[in-house]
């Protein structure tokens, strides 16, 4: 008997956002850690690292699998991806939580399942 | 004027691995590690969880974006993610180092580009 999926990853597009934000490894690692919080994921460890001249990546590791970002300040967009696990985490909590706190003007989505058609 | 796309997301189903490598963290992390210094990206991070009773979280960051990994050894599944903003990394030789690696028998994969439509 197949089973699964297992999750879905989510493909986020952030677009005009606030570039000052997108270029500030401190506040966007806040910003990414209250994101999950409210999301209800559990927050196993993270990773923030800044780029010269600019831009930041950050992944949050979580129980139910990732969020990632990956910020271009220069064109005000970012790059955000969710694989989640668990039906009790709320991406789109996660994606309103980005929205409002890093001021994005345009998203676009797409969602994955993963782990589809599996057999123990 | 237009530019982008600024990277590419690929999403790889590894169906059919071994189940006890998928297990074991520390195999499974300097699988990941070579399969990405082979792929010439730059790594800047790693982190790595298991998971009782079963399955590993691994994560590297790398100059190019991320490589994660997360592992249902008990559907000798893994769901891999390649997002690479670089043309000089190749995604083609991560993905056939852990088929090989971690001996799985199917794989899917589906690419993604990410940063399209962009403004200066």
């Amino acid at each position: 008997m197949e089973t699964g999926p297992l999750g879905t990853h989510t493909l986020i597009e952030l677009h005009r956002c606030d570039a000052g934000l997108l270029n500030d490894e401190v506040r966007l690692r806040s910003v990414m850690l209250e994101a999950v919080r409210r999301s209800k994921a559990h927050i196993i460890k993270d990773v923030f690292h800044s780029f010269s001249p600019h831009g930041v990546t950050g992944v949050v590791v979580i129980a139910e699998s990732h969020v990632a970002i990956h910020t271009w300040p220069e064109y005000s967009y970012a790059a955000v991806d969710v694989f989640s696990c668990s039906e009790k985490m709320s991406v789109e909590t996660v994606v309103e939580y980005l929205r409002d706190h890093l001021r994005c003007q345009e998203i676009k989505m797409t969602k994955f399942k993963r782990g589809t058609g599996l057999r123990p």
